[in-house]
């Protein structure tokens, strides 16, 4: 055999071996951990090797027991962060994508795949309301927020040739980390993200908004665009679509719609997303609401000559000879990736496997268990809910005890995991719902596993 | 069934009907056409469809079939762009990833996933005389390139609160379009990147770039950074590193080698990449001539406080109660991306599997298969070599024929796969080897399919 080759004996080996451990560690996920118990030494121990000269063989599959006991695993009862579920079809899926070992850039190179992948941008643009966007997938919420804004300066403020020219960008308080760093990586100025004080339901301010964009046009400042939150981290708070759109357009600003973890619950509850067609661009991810693995995000946008007129830099090896549109469709012209795998196979396949019923009822399911959480918070005197419950994110604490201490105690326990925010100040117990494992004796066993760390602590 | 959820059994029918296919794909590569033959409105009549709201169940597999005659397959035969061969056992680590479904963004969030991330990056840095380098994995060479330069813009010429300040980029006329791309998305300025002219060897030319840095310091301008070619992606050719680093040593510039496509043939060449090891940074990507499945590029860098200073914006939810320095530790803190998918599996499995040997030999032996190419094309009168073939690209024409006319039919054909490429101005064929399925058998139709398309046309 010359180096690199497999056979066709060796390779069902290894698959046979490999579906039999993915089918084991999922039929164990109930049972296992919320969180492993484990070390920086003890994953150094197992997993800190150098690189051998002489290969392995099928041997390499024996790490995955150990690895499968050192990593979070994806169980009903993880509620921690926006922590999706890897649905087990889309991690097939993910396999093929694999195996096919598509450049989905242009359909040029990859006919199929690029194909599949604008039908599934289509799928999800008309699943949340916003039918006719045009779009792409990428690798997460952080590259899609990027993304818009870069395509936000490039329309409203293009660079002239020496360098970015300074524009304002607006968004509520509760604004995800990765919009203040894409504002630093664009070269807009740090100090020119302005964050917008939200109101007592974390809902950016309108009269707020309306004052700094009066303030920044006083002052000589471009104001540029509004982030506004479809779903903020936290709390889940929705900005007010509508009247972000009316103010955008009144302004002449750029609508992005941070909707990372809310947006698909736009297929559920639509009436929350009022106004979201407006937008001029919406990010989701769908290794969050939509249950697949990492990584798949998704960028919308209205007007894709405005991404192209941002990301068209093409070279020679790439030239396509070819007048049919289709034929000649690129992403890598409205994106900053040229690369780009094969993301759409795992959503074909897992959104038709199970259908759009199914995904709207699992979005729903989740919305419920939210609700079911925050009842039973207020149905126990020791405990406080923190903030409204319009998604699937509740905060919450307990009235008496250290809550940073409950927290650690619950997460040692290992049967639920839960993360932390920080609400007017104070450290806040949270648990969110984006997981189709998650049946709701899980999400009783919230309440009586920090009652129980709280006895403990 | 509740929504989404999916019995053992029907997991197992799904994984074993896909592990049919995948086998069935490899074992027919041989067989596919290097092109499929199709049109835009043929992939569009098989795959743009609505999305149901009644599932489809194992049915979604139907579909790979058509799919599979409807890529571009990674057979030997197919030599154009740099388009890696999809190695088998890093499909299967990509499957396991999305099984195990870990958000590879902290040791927190991820023990084993971030432990061996960690570890295959340094046999990455190690296998190419780089002990000693950190850095991250990430989607592809564009997004490794972006990330040098923001890191670099960030240690010399940090932007201010208002913006960032102007900063000159020089690289070779022979640059990949990602660095245009790079430069503008960071705001540095169109106009701030110095295309530096190449040697006849397509080697960036010294005294000119000493001559450019010269004239920008004069007019006041900042010189921020050189981009190396570490093989271009026409030619190949390797950019001067050791003179390089000697001039961004003395000039207080960034060196990043662009290696994208060449910097893992310093494992069988090394004497070519003399003075990489003096870089600030470095990418190269995996699923070129590391033969991986999409996407798995690799950003190296000296110091990893850069990395941070220039990417670390976190917000309260990610908090970290720790004081273990391995604990502690966050992919995200020095990345774009938050959300980070376990592309080190497929590294860790393949890597293993096979050995370093193994590799070794593999790129030596794509490395013989340009020489034998380029042998024939000289062997040849009415063939023409058109570049020095350094690397693993080769770059030739028809001496009489219209070689635009040839490419196509050459392609039209099936036999093998060749792109193009724009050499001192004429219209050049260039097939490129990071295959690790290509024979010599396979290398010497490339001539004789270029003939026969020739006496066609």
């Amino acid at each position: 055999m010359r180096a690199l080759e497999t056979s066709d004996r060796e390779l069902v080996a290894l698959m046979t071996e490999a579906m039999r451990l993915a089918g084991a560690y999922w039929t164990s996920l109930d049972e296992r951990p919320s969180y492993p118990s484990t070390s920086g030494a003890e994953t150094a121990r197992l997993f800190d090797r150098p690189w051998m000269d002489e290969g392995r063989g099928g041997d390499v599959l024996n790490d995955f027991r150990a690895m499968a006991e050192h990593v979070r695993p994806c169980t009903g009862r993880f509620f921690g962060y926006v922590a999706g579920s890897g649905e087990p079809v889309g991690a097939v899926g993910d396999f093929l994508a694999s195996v096919l070992n598509q450049n989905s850039t242009s359909w040029r190179s990859a006919p199929a795949a690029v194909t599949i992948e604008r039908a599934v941008v289509g799928w999800l643009a008309d699943a949340i309301g916003c039918d006719g966007f045009a779009g792409q997938l990428c690798g997460g919420g952080s590259m899609a927020n990027l993304m818009a804004l870069a395509i936000a300066r490039e329309t409203l403020s293009p660079a002239n040739e020496d360098g970015a020219r300074p524009g304002v960008v607006y968004a509520s308080e509760h604004v995800h980390m990765s919009v203040p760093k894409a504002v630093a990586l664009l070269g807009l100025g740090r100090s020119n993200l302005r964050l917008v004080p939200a109101d007592a339901d974390f809902r950016l301010r309108i009269d707020a908004l309306e004052a700094a964009i009066d303030s920044d046009r006083r002052l000589g400042k471009m104001p540029l665009a509004i982030v506004a939150n479809g779903g903020t981290v936290a709390t889940g708070a929705v900005d007010p679509l509508r009247e972000l759109a009316d103010i955008a357009a009144a302004e002449g600003l750029w609508l992005h719609v941070d909707g990372a973890f809310g947006v698909p619950a736009a297929m559920a509850v639509p009436e929350k997303f009022a106004g979201l067609n407006r937008a001029n661009s919406i990010s989701l991810d769908a290794h969050k609401w939509l249950y697949q693995p990492i990584d798949c995000s998704c960028l919308l946008y209205r007007d894709r000559d405005a991404a192209r007129k941002t990301f068209s830099h093409s070279g020679d090896y790439v030239r396509i000879f070819n007048e049919d549109p289709s034929e000649t469709f690129a992403f890598f012209e409205e994106s900053i990736e040229l690369t780009r795998r094969f993301r759409a196979l795992k959503l074909w396949m897992s959104l038709q496997y199970h259908g759009r019923n199914a995904y709207r009822e699992a979005i729903s399911r989740d919305l419920q268990h939210a609700q079911r959480l925050a009842d039973a918070i207020q149905a126990l005197p020791d405990l406080e809910l923190l903030a409204p419950v319009p998604l699937s994110a509740v905060c919450f604490r307990h009235r008496t005890g250290n809550n940073e201490a409950i927290l650690q105690r619950v997460v040692a326990r290992g049967r639920v995991y839960l993360s932390n925010a920080t609400i007017k100040g104070d450290f806040a117990l949270r648990a969110c719902f984006v997981n189709h494992r998650t049946r709701p004796e899980d999400v009783d066993e919230i309440v009586s596993e920090v009652m129980a760390a709280a006895d403990e602590v």
